[in-house]
């Protein structure tokens, strides 16, 4: 049974049980730009009682620079570097720490300059993503297509809104070479994510055009709810590692967030400010440990 | 057992025994846009000897009355309309004959003019499609996305080379409008195509994107294998309904010509002018009732 987190009494037990705070971003903490009610407050109070923080994002689009930048310009400040996990990282991390690349071979990116700058910070050079040169028109005579580059050693695939004919067919090419031993890497598998009240094309839904083409699956998934990118936080926080019953996962999706957590071993808290709603609860066979009717409820009850 | 045709006894056994020669076109009678050997004097053997012909296309792009350009530029001549059979026509023809769309509602297109030009032959208007107006960069405040057309009352998808997000989030807008409830017809689910020696992204990859994106499998598909395109054809030609075993499907693919033919009643004979070889007819499950080397066999053999 989900208990609704609706008093300061539910609050203080919660504060008292739990030593790290996992957060999903859109739909937990804002909503496109739009920074929801109470937050910041949520998150000084949190910070106040000595609790560790973790912003894990799937939006490959950003880098955890580029993170840190849209939590400054919502007034959320304060915050490091190392409490931002998003899935451009944790696939950077993944084909620095995991594959053990070379770092002379290079990458083929589809998707977006937050992907190459993890890369680039990890000392990996890459082809493709966010270079314009790719943003044209299908040629079928373009070189890229008829001559692939051969220090490429490894495929990552995430969300990019420039997805185009050219970008598809180069990818596939990557992936099929060498008999398809190029490690294919997807930053995540959302099927969608909410913008503005719609749902928009995600990076699974993009990178099921290459994986059908190709028939392979991706070799690793950098997003929630696979559990490599969990891996990759308790490796960075020890505590976490230790005690993962110690950590609440909160979030606005059931099978991503929610089955991230609990696939982890935290506990988790659903907040109805995303796309979920009380019914979704009732349908899914993910059962979150809480769920509240926004973040800020936590702040609010407190007063 | 596959019978290799390689000699005039088994072409003039097989001259008699059909009345109907169904061809698929690339890999059989062209590669892009090389003729093979000895196909125009095979074509007018067929038809020395009586024998009907059909075309039959998975390639969305082009309408029949591209066909047509495209056989007589490649010195094929005298190819009438109702031969050619193209997942375009097969398609508009579903919208009009089966879903009995009334004339005045729209059809959302993801592809290119064929669709349109056979949708606009029945009587129908179309959006989206090869309109240039979309082939721009992603802008979530596009009036596409904002506001959709509630006259549309289909959403057909197929091969586009401009493909981009724009287009896919449109897309997806319908497939979710009215609770997912408008058709959504796929003219072929082709993973991939050959195109100078390498393999392309195919309709069926990029509809695998809006699928995903919106939980929602196509409501028809109007190429081959699937058999409500040779249902149409049959349709067509009274004689191949009543006697489909007078009928040879001949093809360059086991999973799409030869099982299309084969689930539709006929016999079957796969070319490995296109990608399929020896090798791949001893692995399938699927076994053609003859290979040939190439199309051109038949009239060389015959000499």
């Amino acid at each position: 049974m989900t208990a609704h987190i609706n008093s300061k009494e539910q609050v203080e037990a919660i504060l008292d049980k739990y030593d790290y705070f996992l957060f999903d971003c859109d739909g937990v903490l804002w909503l496109g730009d739009h920074l929801l009610p109470w937050v910041v407050e949520t998150l000084d109070l949190l910070k106040q009682r000595g609790k560790s923080i973790v912003f894990v994002t799937n939006n490959s689009t950003k880098s955890r620079n580029d993170y840190l930048k849209k939590f400054a310009k919502l007034g959320i400040d304060g915050i490091k570097k190392q409490e931002v996990f998003g899935s451009s990282y944790a696939s950077a991390n993944y084909i620095d720490k995991i594959l053990k690349l070379p770092k002379e071979q290079k990458i083929w990116v589809l998707g977006e300059q937050g992907i190459e700058q993890e890369l680039s910070e990890l000392g990996y050079k890459t082809i493709g993503g966010s270079d314009p040169a790719y943003n044209i028109q299908f040629d079928e005579n373009h070189p890229d297509l008829n001559q692939l580059d051969d220090s490429v050693g490894a495929v990552i695939a995430g969300l990019t809104t420039n997805v185009n004919y050219l970008k598809l067919s180069i990818t596939l090419q990557y992936l099929l070479k060498n008999n398809k031993s190029l490690p294919f890497i997807a930053t995540n598998i959302d099927s969608t994510f909410p913008m503005k009240g719609k749902l928009m094309i995600g990076a699974g839904s993009i990178i099921e055009t290459v994986s059908f083409a190709s028939g392979r699956q991706p070799d690793a998934i950098c997003g929630k709810p696979n559990q490599s990118m969990m891996d990759s936080i308790k490796a960075d926080n020890p505590p976490l590692q230790q005690s993962p019953a110690r950590g609440l996962m909160i979030g606005d999706r059931l099978n991503t967030d929610m089955r991230f957590g609990l696939e982890g071993g935290l506990d988790t808290l659903l907040v109805l400010t995303g796309i979920e709603s009380l019914q979704s609860i009732e349908q899914s066979n993910i059962k979150p440990t809480y769920y509240a009717n926004k973040l800020g409820d936590f702040y609010q009850l407190t007063k």
